[in-house]
């Protein structure tokens, strides 16, 4: 049985020892510089071993895997010591600040031979998972473009802008949507309540060659929204991550472009036809991911949101920060990194089976 | 009492008919290229007196007003007929293809002494003017920004793109809720489905000093969507106009800037209040667009949507379409154009009593 | 081509003038007993010609068809003085107060060789057709039952109760849907705004052997609700008339019945499926009724809505009346009276299809 | 510090485990029959005493207080042993399955001096608090009705019918809200899936004097609603379980009455206001619940779900019950059982305010 060992006590941290110990794993240690923090997860989980100096749980023998839950400034670092000190890391997202420190990890597991996995929890959930299936199916037709939303009050961060906190969530999912890297974005954005700090951000990025993806993203505003609208040619369907039942809705709509001709007639036909909403089974993607990293480092498969799938984003938030910088400009991206961003779903599936609530 | 033509019988000519009639104006004259068109008007009001000649119509004694409601590119032409022949003009938006088209409307209906109004008539609907007061009393604090969106499957237009056909709804709404004029353009767009016309498009305002807009407009999205946020340092609200009955959500949710202090804590405070969905009366805008403009006729008074208001978008448009051009480059307008864009409402007020279904 | 003559210029009046101008006939003749709401309407018409004597109307030779739009109370005088006059006549709903002056009415009909019709308007709506032909085809598998709400605030009338005023829509609907008479009814009720006049009532009805439908009534609720549930023991159908795009949702859920077994073990097995929205084309459904009105008097078709079916629903009415006032005893009803209430759907299908807006 | 032992490891008992552990109680002891279940809570709990005769944990002395979360049959006999072993006992709803034996346990927690507690858990949920306030202020005026919808797909239940099932909340809800006992009862069910188990039902309640309730219960609906509007002569509120942050709508609207006069003219005038929706702090409900339940053994406290609330509940459903097996006949209720039903509720108010999530 695999040894498990959490560092960071905050949000994230309790959830993954929650999981961990669902899925009959040794959840054994944590690690928090809060000592109140530690007490209060501890309460639930007696037999858990705590520490303020996470150097103590690297060090432990029975550890074999490390989740790193902590402020995203400390990312790096501590996924470097954690595989230095021979362990597999399921890191929070993003994977670190700039790509330069996500390569080193990349090429760190690599070398070592560990697993490496970013916890874009996103891919991990049947309504993603049901979307991909069906953009790459063809039902529909040729994707023209994506617009995403992401909206709710709060939480402001401290160091970061409202961009490198919510819109990894959409490049993530995107990259696994189009199975298409990102070539090129730009962003704009402001800061409204901390000078300096964007907490509105508007960022358009390219997918290959011609796929186009408008992303908004903001900490200001009074609905909580967090839709995604992919249109292609042959259908169109919403995402609404808010909607408990009914997140995935496709619309049998389309337009059909005007046959040429010689007479510069302008007729275009529209199509309406029905709204399908398919079932979704229910399942807690931090699950499905959990039990995602145990499996990766029993079969040394590579995970879905392996270490270039996260440098990935960090290279595409990179370049938007460049452009936020430097009043929208176009800034292009080179993200063929590698060992190919996606991987087969084959698996997800039985693990998203497994996963059901 | 004051004599009515009408020139084009397409989609809104019609239904200009139909509210002077109700209205009791003397409704005499329709005009339109296509006979068959108007023979289906005059089946429902056969006093009308029809013709396929529009300077018949502008010929005729009677007719102290007329309407243009024709495609885009006959706007300035059919106007400053109307205006030569000495009628009132309430012409259908956008007034112009260009701002110099534009302005010498303006300065001709000034010179004649005549009413030129154009057909901005969501600035006749109670959730306008409800919005309006609410963000003029300070009820929501300093106004950070405002995102809108109009969304839906087609219309698709054979000469415009979708920025001409629907944002003008929203860059007059946002100059007479906020009373400001707008300083800097620039706007992003793809045509997916006709090579070189655009049907979806961002565009991003600055209103005055600081204010921002975000608009999104779409002729290629599976929902109908008609819905401005606007989001104020005290109040946020949300202006859905596919609703009903529930037009506008005002949020008391806010969060206050952290103090200033030298200990660099990371304080914000959020707040969390109820919602209230204000009573609108029911009221049909074009019916109010209408009665105000035989008020300003009678009156003289300048209506709120005058020519001034109407050249304002215009010029705003133009700017926004170079800034679509040119790589969404930052384009500044210049709005000063003469007397205030914007008027009291307080004659409106009493419109929208007496439009009431 | 047809002469047609409307009777009463209150809500529903001028909404048939309306429609059988635009659909061509005849519109000739318009009876109130108010000028000044004849007035009203002839500003829009002015070629109608207008009477505060109905008798008037009645005896115009040029008037081949009657509609008569006048409070229930008025029905069945109006309705055998036309029928008398000899002409054919659409009369709103319910057909009269009482079952036998609507089977009068239907007799007299008969003998006169004469259409009466009655103005049952969902039935002319696409959805109720779309939610029959499902039914029918059997996709639902067996029929369990009906729940039926319709509710607003108001509009009180002054002499009949809630019951009379909107259940006659449902009795309509569910004998058009089901293809099954009334055989029992029950009712509860109370009047809480006006002594001895019920604002609320629930009326329960078996329809056939044993298919139940419960209908929840109310002019005192918050929200506008128009929502029925089809529960089928392969899959349930919600049909909400109050939304715009999205009238009918197609669950496919269900639960089996437990196999028969010697063991005593419970076990119910669940099925979830998706959900499907059909597009249902924008239809007013007057102007179908209308149009059909005027095809079956051309072709002596048996209407739809024909006085055997109105005759129907004013038995179920006073079966539950006769509850209501009795401790909400159960009370048969026998509604085997002759032609049979449903006629086919072919020939509505394509004047659905003609009504098409 | 108290401590406690939880009966019964099904859908309940691990949430009680898990909200008295969040608590700071003394968890100790947990007895089911199934090992395989008591094995999967002590997985995440290993301190935890387990056993599968639920005698042993009766006779452990740390065991000052026994929740039990059993099936409904054994409710009353395993609460009457715990109180008889000297424990203050917090059961699962309804407390019986007969008045006779819900009155017996009442009797015997008296005479001991011990807390009985029902876990009727809406009475702990910040919505329900609210609009028991509001009721109580007279802000909407005199209650005239109250109509509830509980509808689902499923849990179909063995022995118990849908009543039994979902009513009891409904019962619970509307004694607190209203501050009346129920006075009659009548009821009206069907069995569609299992013969002789009610799946749909409707409950009709008088409440004191003259306030009266609907209650629609089903498990064969398609749409999870848990929907209760209550209508005063002034506003009108729907209460709607399944949304998550607008649980509460306020509607200012209402009907005036007409005048006593001497001419009978008919005439109601409506107000048609805003609507509001207030904030709710987010809360378990069950951890106020347990909250309130610990707090009552220290203080000594009559639980706001006391014995005699449980006890008036089945009473309520026993009358609806027989009405059910003899054609909805009317049955009296009487439910002045001793101490007051209702509580003050100032110190909930507390444990809400500490419940917060």
């Amino acid at each position: 049985m695999l040894g498990l060992g959490v560092i960071g006590a905050g949000y994230w941290g309790p959830k993954h020892v929650r999981n961990f110990v669902g899925l009959g794993a040794a959840m054994d240690w944590l690690a928090d510089t809060d000592p109140g923090r530690l007490e209060a997860v501890k309460a639930n989980y007696p037999h858990l071993r705590t520490t303020t100096d996470y150097r103590e749980l690297l060090a432990a023998r029975e550890v074999d895997a490390v989740v790193i839950a902590t402020p995203v400034a400390t990312h790096a670092e501590l996924a470097e010591a954690a595989l230095r000190a021979g362990k597999h890391v399921l890191v929070e997202k993003p994977l670190a600040q700039s790509s330069a420190a996500a390569r080193k990890l990349v090429e760190l597991a690599d070398a070592r031979g560990l697993v490496l996995m970013v916890g874009h929890t996103f891919l991990f959930s049947p309504a993603v998972q049901y979307l991909r299936d069906l953009i790459r199916s063809g039902e529909l037709g040729e994707i023209y473009y994506v617009h995403s939303q992401r909206l709710n009050l709060g939480i402001f961060q401290p160091d970061i802008n409202v961009m490198w906190d919510l819109a990894p969530h959409d490049v993530s999912i995107l990259m696994h949507l189009l199975g298409l890297p990102v070539t090129g974005a730009s962003a704009h954005g402001r800061g409204y309540v901390q000078t300096g700090i964007e907490d509105v951000a508007q960022v358009n990025l390219t997918f290959g060659e011609h796929v186009h993806a408008m992303i908004h993203v903001s900490w200001l505003d009074p609905n909580k929204v967090r839709r995604m609208t992919v249109v292609g040619s042959r259908k169109m369907v919403v995402y609404d991550d808010v909607e408990t039942l009914e997140k995935i809705r496709i619309f049998d709509k389309g337009v059909e472009p005007p046959p040429v001709s010689g007479f510069g007639e302008f007729q275009l036909s529209y199509r309406y036809g029905s709204i399908t909403v398919p079932y979704l089974p229910s399942v807690e993607p931090l699950r499905a991911e959990c039990q995602h990293f145990l499996q990766c480092i029993e079969t040394r498969q590579l995970p879905l949101t392996d270490g270039w799938h996260g440098l990935a984003v960090v290279r595409v938030l990179e370049a938007a920060q460049a452009s936020l910088r430097d009043s929208s400009r176009f800034y292009e991206v080179d993200c063929t990194l590698g060992p190919l961003v996606l991987n087969g779903t084959a698996d997800l599936d039985e693990t998203l089976e497994e996963a059901k609530v």
